[in-house]
């Protein structure tokens, strides 16, 4: 069973809808648009991740047999439900933001144009890859600008929400600009560079921490990375400088030791001296255990003698802000723009653009949300990528998208590339998305009217 | 691809580990066990849930044809391994909690015994699988107690980390005793019962509220919920007595309606007002929309009258507390307890027992972590599950662990019931324990003597 390709990986409430749909005949173009209503507080930015998952699942939409007939099974469904269903593709346009942009509040990242079945479908599981590959990035890019020329590293797949997400942060955070991850399934599937030092079990297996190191170091000498925090860490790093001649006659070099535990600033200081004593000058200091974007900019803020970090729980669950309070709403339906007004949940309607002007320095300075034909200054961040259920062009490649997200991140302005955002970033709505949103009101007003 | 059956969702140190490991046949019987070092400040106790998925990925363990081309496409392991690992099977034993028991910090949940390359290589995976449903279902076990004799359904599978996360939350919370899913492939799968009702884009679809309503309610008779707060929430619950009458002249009986925004309270009040009002007194009042334990028990003590919840984002990302601080440790190797002492992170050495005695009222009062040949007075709550990797006995039914998790939340003492936990459940550590753990230090320490 593979849960990540299943259509039934939705709510049944869409299957309920689908039902109700078809047998009125309201089967007409419904315009879906994906996006963030609101920003976490120590969110200054996102950033846009998980489309090329989303357009996969598009491309691939089908119920197989087996869930056709799994559905008949439960008895809830018309035959003639069943039989469109079996028939079911993905139809439709896309027009979305390209992974790796930063994006803000109430700017739709992904629109999807289709017959109203399909739209609706789509939404349960295309929420749940947007949302997290977005949140993901988006967090792996604070801590991208909290330790910059660091060596950042995925260590998280343990602690992630299960496997997908396990997978996807690897993915997600090497986009923000991490070097990339410990998961081995990782690089065979998106070729991301994998990092592996050793764990605590394989030193205590062994009689001595000495032997262990030895061992180790013999069997995996390339990038040898030692962990010194099983026992003692400061006895460790005496031993590594101890080991270090006797490795060297066979040819093998230290590249750095790991600290997992402990005070990592003065612990760091502490092994940097007992290294450069021992003449290891060259053997590099990589840490994990608890790490945040905070503690990152703390140790980065001391001058600690770290050079790189594993990064494991606070990264894969985006610990401080484990999801966004995001949505995929309808915003037209048979030609006419549509919103909901529900209590701190109201839209804007219609298809959107999002125009954003940059400063005489290159830095982002405001955006404008419009409707889709109007037109104002600045670069268009939404664009079109697929038409008819096809893909206008090849997918990037994730060195493409990561070398847009350093971009993205290079124009930020000043203020938000601060852990604690200094300032909220200007989205402007157009006045035309005002009118429009009044003049839903107002047919809505005229209709319930006429109803009652 | 399937990411959630793949042997390369795991660590390269795992490999690199592996490859010493065998390199110097370091193949002795290991012994890991997993446990959550410490209880986060909200919980006062945990659920144990995730093993059936544990054991299953312990029973198809191996590594496939593509799999191994591909580790030796990498160029970083000998064939002597690569060979090894094509005929690798899990071929040891597991002792656990069975799902739906409650447990506290340094209480193993699940210990595997065998040869060191095994025990080592499942780590990552096995900790992803346990850390996440055990989450999950001691999050929902506390809106379970918060929300008592409400029927509790989980909503998040957009906000789920992933396509497994989704899914597995859908169980974990069956589990701590919701009543289902609103996740269509959590009742193919493990045949949770699955709830829907309808979504804002059906109303706005339609030129009118009560024609949508209408509409859904001749293609969805049964258990009809409408949803009322698309625009105005009052309004709609007016519109709905308007229409009852209509529909009842068909035959169809209004079961719900469902709020998603505003403030729940009075809004609930309110509703409950008109649809008694309007002779609909039978027709529940179910809501969603930003819940979590507070919230639910800020309902429950208010005595609003809501008979339901869709629970989402708090669920399933257990928002306040979206990680355990758990680890899978080597705790024996080559018949010799080990321990790791890092700073803050050591552990208890041996294979352990849990007992768990009971006062008079039935009621949990204190737990004693043992050696497991010690003997101590209580329920044993670690047994043995799996032998030479294979199962003593069928797997239990999901309503057995249900069962049992309602049990044991009976039997949870009344402060811990407490969404503030009034107190620390008492974990006694054996004396026998302590002596073992002064000489696993002893033995270290004379083998590092004579090492240097």
């Amino acid at each position: 069973m593979n849960p990540s390709s299943s259509l039934l990986l939705t709510d049944l409430y869409q299957m309920n809808m689908i039902q109700a749909y078809l047998d009125h005949g309201e089967t007409k173009t419904a315009v879906f648009e994906f996006f963030v209503r609101k920003l976490p507080s120590r969110r200054g930015f996102l950033m846009a991740a998980g489309l090329e998952q989303a357009l996969q699942y598009l491309e691939n939409l089908h119920f197989s047999a087996e869930e056709i007939e799994w559905l008949a099974s439960t008895r809830r469904f018309d035959k003639s439900l069943l039989d469109r269903l079996a028939d079911f593709r993905f139809t439709g346009d896309v027009h979305a933001m390209p992974e790796g942009r930063i994006f803000f509040a109430n700017e739709p990242i992904l629109r999807v144009t289709a017959p109203m079945p399909q739209a609706q479908l789509v939404e349960t599981r295309l929420i749940n890859i947007l949302h997290f590959q977005t949140l993901i990035a988006s967090k792996a890019a604070r801590m991208v600008l909290a330790a910059p020329g660091k060596l950042l590293v995925d260590f998280g797949l343990r602690r992630a929400h299960g496997a997908e997400a396990g997978l996807m942060a690897a993915r997600a955070s090497y986009i923000a600009g991490f070097a990339g991850t410990a998961t081995m399934l990782a690089e065979q599937i998106f070729s991301i560079p994998t990092y592996g030092t050793m764990a605590h079990s394989f030193v205590e297996a062994y009689d001595t921490e000495s032997a262990a190191f030895e061992s180790f170091a013999q069997s995996r000498p390339q990038n040898l990375t030692l962990l010194i925090d099983t026992y003692d860490t400061e006895t460790a790093a005496r031993k590594v400088v101890a080991l270090a001649p006797r490795l060297a006659a066979r040819g093998v070099r230290i590249a750095a030791v790991r600290l997992d535990s402990g005070d990592l600033i003065p612990l760091a200081r502490s092994v940097r001296g007992i290294l450069d004593d021992g003449g290891l000058s060259y053997v590099s200091i990589f840490a994990s255990g608890g790490l945040d974007e905070d503690y990152l900019a703390e140790i980065v803020q001391a001058g600690a003698p770290i050079d790189g970090f594993g990064i494991g729980t606070s990264l894969t669950t985006s610990s401080d802000v484990p999801a966004l309070d995001c949505a995929y709403k309808l915003q037209e339906y048979a030609g006419q723009p549509r919103r909901k007004r529900s209590s701190g949940k109201a839209t804007w309607p219609g298809r959107k653009q999002v125009w954003r002007r940059y400063g005489p320095d290159g830095r982002m300075i405001g955006d404008t949300l419009s409707t889709e034909i109007d037109s104002y200054s600045g670069e268009q961040l939404v664009e079109p990528i697929m038409k008819d259920g096809h893909r206008l062009g090849p997918p990037p490649a994730l060195a493409e998208i990561r070398t847009r997200a350093r971009h993205e991140l290079e124009r930020l302005p000043e203020a938000l590339r601060e852990l604690e955002p200094g300032m909220t970033y200007p989205v402007d709505v157009a006045d035309a998305l005002v009118t429009l949103a009044a003049e839903v009101d107002r047919r809505l007003a005229q209709n319930e009217g006429i109803a009652h």
